[in-house]
């Protein structure tokens, strides 16, 4: 039985299948443009409330679940995926053009970051617990007993990207931390690819049934886009939203949520060129530099999964120097020995075009490196350019996202003209410094500046690649996310879907388990505002 | 030497006086209405540059400042603040009609809160360190080491409010939380108490010269309302917002930063009606209950500070029955004996009269009883009305907040009445039961409802009298403010003013001291996801 064979076409409401009143829509593989069976039914924009209401169902039983059952659930959705990873992985090739070894990786990443999350449950420190115990004697007044803890906003909407269909899609990290905060999710199905997302979408409402869940805490919707979208966003069951994807569809929620009689919270990661800049030191043999090998990296990151990642480096800041003309002679080796590789849409590898073209286009604006078109359809030539630190300066199109594999490098003479290239950026997700120690001083006046621009900064590596931990931030300043007050990667990203609730005076019988004076889940707790390992109050 | 001679009547910018260019105003004695020396000068638009510059330039040094030198500029403040509290509780007496009592408990409790935030700051748990090793062996790709911290976000404007001349302004929680969290602070000043908020300025700006930090980490503006305070919000410099007042003022700010090119986030705590829900139990003799006494308490946190506390009682639902009509009378009895207070301004009067005189005139609305208007202008006679639940539900006015002395009693028949009254409302500060275990299965249905309603949850309570403390929630979902993910007081309002960055790959000679290896401040980390107190890396 082939994998499409397998596939309904339909949207997954609750558990169930439901069939779209508003037409069908077929995605294609980027490699021949040819169509992918089946077509999908697409909801219409009434039918999504059966989606969003059983979400609210499923919120008060979801919400209040111990830490043992909400991290098995997880963990089964993890599973699952595992088991259909050879399926997923066959149609995940098919609609997006990406190789097998980046789509395993992809899998693995996925599983991993449920199974991140079912720990991060079963510890429990992101119910953020604090207890300020009574004082009935303090004079002048006494202090009652007050506890605090975070529970989830309520239903979450997610809107995966075209670019990570597993990581950042249906069962990605929006998904997963919104389950692990306790929050329904209803997920926006990518429209180019609707098959992998079936079936991982299946993998998780599995789960849901398996581990006995509201089957309402899990749904994936298939719709017209920018329609189904917005009616998902207003929608007033929603409570908060994560979004992967571009700088106009992500702005496009943000303003329909605020639009609402009761705004919400919009997580939106959209834009970001990623500066790299490459000190001086970093190209000086006596410190053991290799430009070689300098420029094939960079080359790696820029070209990695046909550059459409989005931390891939888009502007690179080289010095004016002997050196540095030796490292742009590298790039240029580098870029023309590199070769197309099959981008995710016919739509992306256009809008490649017209911003590669947009770009060399420019006064100023050289060629530095341009590789060899792949042998698929939509694998473009990966393109480097070049440019100085004035022209840069002077025309914001240098500045703009170019989705796909291709990168500016802007050469800059000194300290000064370095830091006016870099104060000029905008938000970032990401920020990269090559250095030794030799350019401390430099980097010392680079990172204040840095640290307001980026929500991460790395040395001596490049910045694609986001390790999936409880120290990542993949987030950063607008334009980079709509939110820079948060990550969308790791363990932190399950405070976007939680709030503070306080309990005054509240007697035993009513507390919830996270903040009862037993600790039934062996939380730790903030005791007047210090830490404490699991214990309970009568054992202090 | 009187307090009026010593007030400039001038904004404090970079710890200078700055004369307005925009004309001048002066506050006027709500007791009499008579209007109180000094004129204020106003700045103009282009006057506001000179304070979001230096909060600008001084952000540099202070957001980088070690915890002892951080701890004690807050701490030198609350000293400073002290120092002048009987000048600073006399002139707000005269600019607020606020009794001498609660001005000098308002005042202990905003020098009590810079202290707490001064341990906050040494403690330096909200510095939210993470730290994953580097993991060079793992396969099949090593772990690059990273770090994460949380850095302020930039200049804060603060819009302090009326009916807190002390705690919610100047120098009250926002300011405290964003000069905790490392943030420059821009307050816009009260036009109704710009005596006393000078008074308070020059007690933070002494701090700032005292403790020798950079003078533009504090600055305090008066200027034509709505035209400064939309150009501060739009100031490039500024990276949030903190506002206490009305809801009309709120939405303005929030759709002001929503609009600017880089949007920021506005912390706006706005309106809410509070409501108090008595259950059967509460009112049983047999359980204890003292119904004259209760609807005395009410009565008093309904008329305390004049009505004008934004956790008062708006709402209080009671059930129709023999004994709930015996504690409508008694309320009825609270009232009549209550004396008006004189109120913060004289607008302030006309609006609570403009409300009052609305809600008595709704179809099924009735007076439940009517105290005395108070000597002084500005002091009408506190107002409580009764209602049933259909009436309630029938009509939204009925659930607007009358910012004063008045208060509405919702009569509900049975559990499923006054589960449909809950459910109608809007998102509350506070929500309080008053119950005995008798009443406990209500309860619980009520519980999970509240939750999602309310920011705090009390029980056999009164909502006014905000604790400041580590777990205390004064938040609440939209429109008790609009951003219910965060608190305005205690501890926890740090985190408004705090955004996560990641640091993958930095030598050491790069770190930040609060991610060093060697963590010389001593902080608490999560490494690989566990907290560990304070101990180098060197030392595990």
């Amino acid at each position: 039985m082939t994998v499409t064979a397998v596939l309904a076409g339909h949207s997954i409401v609750a558990g169930e299948p439901l069939v779209g009143a508003a037409g069908t829509a077929v995605a294609h593989d980027p490699a021949t443009d040819e169509p992918l069976e089946p077509a999908y039914s697409l909801l219409a924009v009434d039918q999504l409330a059966h989606a969003t209401a059983a979400a609210e169902e499923a919120f008060a039983s979801f919400s209040a679940l111990a830490p043992e059952p909400h991290a098995r659930f997880l963990e089964r959705a993890a599973e699952n995926l595992e088991a259909a990873g050879s399926a997923i992985v066959a149609r995940a090739m098919q609609e997006t053009g990406l190789p097998e070894a980046r789509l395993t990786g992809e899998l693995a990443r996925t599983t991993g970051q449920l199974r991140l999350f079912a720990a991060v449950v079963r510890q429990g420190d992101h119910r953020g617990v604090r207890v300020d115990p009574a004082r009935p004697d303090r004079a002048p007044l006494p202090r009652a007993d007050i506890r605090q803890r975070q529970v989830p906003v309520g239903p979450v909407a997610v809107f995966g990207a075209s670019n990570f269909p597993l990581a950042f899609s249906v069962a990605g990290g929006d998904t997963a931390s919104a389950l692990a905060a306790g929050c329904p999710v209803v997920v926006k199905a990518h429209g180019a690819h609707p098959g992998t997302g079936e079936l991982v979408g299946r993998a998780v409402a599995d789960a849901v049934a398996a581990e006995g869940l509201h089957p309402g805490v899990f749904s994936l919707v298939y719709g017209p886009g920018a329609q189904v979208g917005r009616a998902l966003v207003t929608d007033p069951a929603i409570r908060a939203v994560g979004f992967t994807g571009s700088r106009s569809g992500g702005l496009a929620l943000v303003a329909a949520a605020a639009a609402r009689p009761v705004p919400i919270p919009v997580y939106a990661e959209m834009s970001s060129v990623n500066p790299v800049v490459v000190l001086p030191g970093a190209l000086d043999p006596d410190e053991g530099a290799d430009v070689d090998a300098l420029a094939a990296a960079y080359l790696a990151s820029v070209t990695g999964s046909s550059g459409q990642l989005c931390t891939a480096p888009g502007i690179l800041l080289a010095p004016r120097s002997e050196r540095g003309d030796a490292f742009v002679d590298a790039v240029r080796r580098a870029a023309e020995a590199a070769t197309g590789q099959t981008m995710l849409t016919a739509g992306i590898a256009r809008a490649w075009h017209d911003g590669v073209d947009a770009l060399g286009a420019q006064d100023g604006v050289e060629a530095a490196g341009t590789g060899t078109p792949g042998a698929t359809r939509n694998a473009p030539a990966p393109s480097v350019f070049v440019a100085d630190v004035a022209t840069f300066l002077a025309n914001p199109v240098l500045e703009a996202e170019i989705f796909g594999a291709a990168s500016l490098v802007v050469r800059y003479s000194g300290d000064d003209e370095l830091l006016a290239a870099v104060g000029r950026l905008e938000g970032q997700l990401t920020a990269t410094l090559h250095l030794t120690e030799a350019d401390a001083a430099t980097a010392r006046r680079l990172l204040p500046v840095l640290e307001r621009k980026a929500g991460r900064i790395l040395a001596n590596g490049w910045p694609t690649g986001v390790e999936v931990g409880h120290a990542m931030v993949h987030g950063g300043p607008f334009p980079a996310t709509s939110d820079g007050r948060t990550t969308s990667v790791g363990t932190l990203a399950i405070d976007r879907f939680l709030r503070p609730v306080a309990y005054q005076g509240l007697p035993d019988y009513l507390l919830p388990e996270p903040v009862r004076p037993d600790n039934p889940w062996r939380l730790t707790r903030r005791v007047d505002g210090v830490l404490r390992a699991a214990e309970t109050e009568a054992a202090r």
